[in-house]
């Protein structure tokens, strides 16, 4: 494509590419925005090296590969915050310059949103069914080697308290969080069978009596039993991995109080997901482990947003395919929301074209700038993302932190250029 | 753990760690392994450098620090090479050194088996589903940046033809592959419409008739008489990415023949997996792009594999978690067949204890070495491991390759230490 619109001088026209979501993953109510941050950061280095024109040098001619050599973003780049809900059509990002530098930007971009989007936006349901319970996300080992580490990121920024991926702190400042593994309990044996004491005695005299210790390796009751016998009744949790961990958390609580441990918190965790999570509130937990579920999206791996051309030369441009219609016109969003709080309605408009106040309602505008003719603007980082997703699930009507399938929690309205009509 | 075990002397035992899966993803027959290259690839690189031990220094003591300044693994790792298929309990990886070296690898070694196992699983069906026609993976923009890479690889591995991921092409060879997007020709609009026939000259001129153009962009009938007009009856191929795939397949090709374009071909794309690859057999497609169904591994992002501590010092461990047990000892794998070739078993049995010969069957040894003390065996590359993908699936029972949901196409045998006992 660049070839060709170098080829016939189409590369130079000044476009507009808009990343959207025409749908939530199915039965989603919201949806969480990630990835902005890491997409501006991978930008700035997006160059082609010689390396790189090397393995290009079979298809691309010469003028192409010129144009590559010198490539570097100057356009302007703008949309939502990390951290903000979305629905269908909302504009997330809008990357604007000529159709040469924005069109290969497509699978950066898209890359980046889709994966750290899906994560975050199954990290913030977890979030909200664990109503101020703590959770760690722990599912390095589920997913792709560098995806873990920004995959840790986006459940930091919907809510979680930390995660176990130690480079997720190194690189994003994620609180480093974990327990031991039964690797560690099951290395303690002898030829005379397994010694879970010898165990936990070998973590307490490491890591103190503010560990928490992995119950579940053999019998449970002898675990918590052998736990406090050896750290004390100070001991810091005790971890449950399998089971009903419903039951089970009951049984142990009883247990630790009764062995004077009131103090002790219970940690669970294996194969939970929302709705897991949401089935333990009544339950004495105190912390949930998470894995697999929070890397994969639970359920939907991927986030669907799509770059769709809007805007070529200052005119809207639109697809006809069937069922994938796109919205012509550079767009910027606002969202309405009543005196309480509660929000009403996503407001999706051309960009030159902002809509005339709602009278009763407060709007809020979503479109911040990211990249001005090719230099970011300073990101707030993510405890302002952290923020915005606490403020915007409080935001949401109550039917909209439901856990079952159901529509979005607002209707979307995608003005379209010089109208007031409603199309979603 | 690492801390308490270097502690206590532990961290010295000889140890082995085995990855498996318990059960494949829900309703799979078989599973596909990949990512063993990667793994040994990034072994050799596993190190903690002055910035990594910097950032470990707040909650680690000095001699464990000293402990990963000096890690480099020396130990041996074997198991299944990559291409062959595996079941529940399969042997997939064995990895053995002390428990220090080896426990420190548990997430590198489960990040990419689980992510490039479950790609070419899910690719594989595909690649079965269509019969012989090409399938070229595009789904770049729907996963992690860096996971999109790794997706490429996998789904050559399962028999994909190539991929529209350049970063695959240059780092592991994988042929790329791709067309032009909607953005292409929306950008040939004026002020007077668009104008879809400039896009395909553009195209036209610069890559060749040889080329596809992308013709759903507006009004399909239209977009094949425009591409024909531009091109030529030689045109090499037109692509449809939206609307009934089946009947728009049908109507194109009898377009095309009318406009004398009997040798053009038919590409399509849009929300295809499997069950769609299938569906799509008895219709004029000559191949298929396919997109995130492929890099999310099409309902399994994950391939669920463990890495579980199974021997200490020559003595097997075993784990009794509810539903997670663990069978204890280093173990072998060898596939029995029928002189068909139709595989008919897999048998899990100690390293130290290969089982006796069965009569009629052949026996295939599984297990091959992939790092001795600490040094890469050579590995046979990517076109062997595609060929080992399609003798694996020529060596499934009959409904081994039916895609509706069922068990796993053959049993694995589990053979304990010293016994004979069936297992799974």
């Amino acid at each position: 494509m660049l070839a060709a619109a170098l080829h016939d001088g189409s590369a130079y026209r000044r476009t507009t590419f808009e990343v959207f979501a025409r749908r939530l993953p199915e039965g989603r109510r919201y949806g969480v925005v990630a990835g902005t941050a890491r997409f501006v950061e991978a930008l700035a280095q997006f160059r082609f090296d010689d390396a790189a024109l090397a393995s290009l040098e079979d298809f691309l001619d010469g003028e192409t590969l010129a144009y590559l050599a010198d490539y570097r973003f100057r356009g302007d780049v703008d949309g939502y915050a990390e951290g903000e809900l979305y629905f269908p059509g909302s504009p997330v990002l809008s990357v604007s310059g000529t159709f040469g530098e924005c069109v290969v930007l497509e699978t950066l971009a898209l890359s980046i949103l889709n994966h750290d989007t899906a994560i975050a936006s199954a990290a913030a349901r977890m979030v909200s069914a664990a109503e101020g319970r703590p959770l760690i996300e722990m599912g390095s080992r589920r997913t792709h080697e560098q995806a873990a580490v920004a995959a840790a990121r986006a459940a930091y920024i919907a809510g979680f308290t930390g995660s176990s991926n130690l480079a997720a702190q190194r690189r994003y400042g994620v609180p480093a969080l974990g327990t031991s593994a039964h690797a560690f309990t099951l290395l303690h044996s002898s030829p005379d069978g397994p010694d879970e004491r010898a165990a936990f005695r070998a973590q307490i005299d490491a890591l103190g009596v503010d560990t928490t210790l992995l119950v579940d390796t053999y019998d449970i009751t002898t675990g918590v039993r052998n736990a406090v016998e050896v750290a004390g009744p100070q001991l810091g949790a005790v971890r449950i991995d399998s089971g009903d961990l419903g039951v089970l958390a009951r049984q142990v609580r009883k247990q630790l109080d009764s062995l004077g441990a009131i103090r002790t918190k219970i940690v669970v965790s294996g194969d939970l997901d929302e709705f897991g999570i949401a089935a333990l509130r009544a339950e004495p937990v105190d912390s949930y482990g998470v894995g697999t579920s929070v890397v994969t999206g639970s359920g939907a791996p991927t986030a669907s947003m799509v770059y769709k051309l809007v805007e070529v030369d200052g005119l809207p441009v639109e697809k006809r395919s069937t069922n994938k219609e796109s919205h012509g016109g550079r767009k910027q969003a606002l969202r309405l929301s009543r005196s309480s709080g509660t929000i009403v309605e996503e407001v999706v408009h051309p960009a030159a074209e902002p809509p005339p106040p709602e009278p009763g309602l407060i709007a809020r505008t979503l479109t911040v700038p990211h990249v001005q003719a090719g230099e970011p603007v300073a990101d707030p980082g993510l405890a302002a993302a952290r923020e915005r997703v606490s403020a915007g699930l409080g935001s949401l009507p109550w039917d909209g932190l439901k856990l079952s399938r159901g529509e979005p929690a607002v209707p979307t309205r995608i003005i379209a250029p010089g109208t007031t009509r409603r199309d979603v």
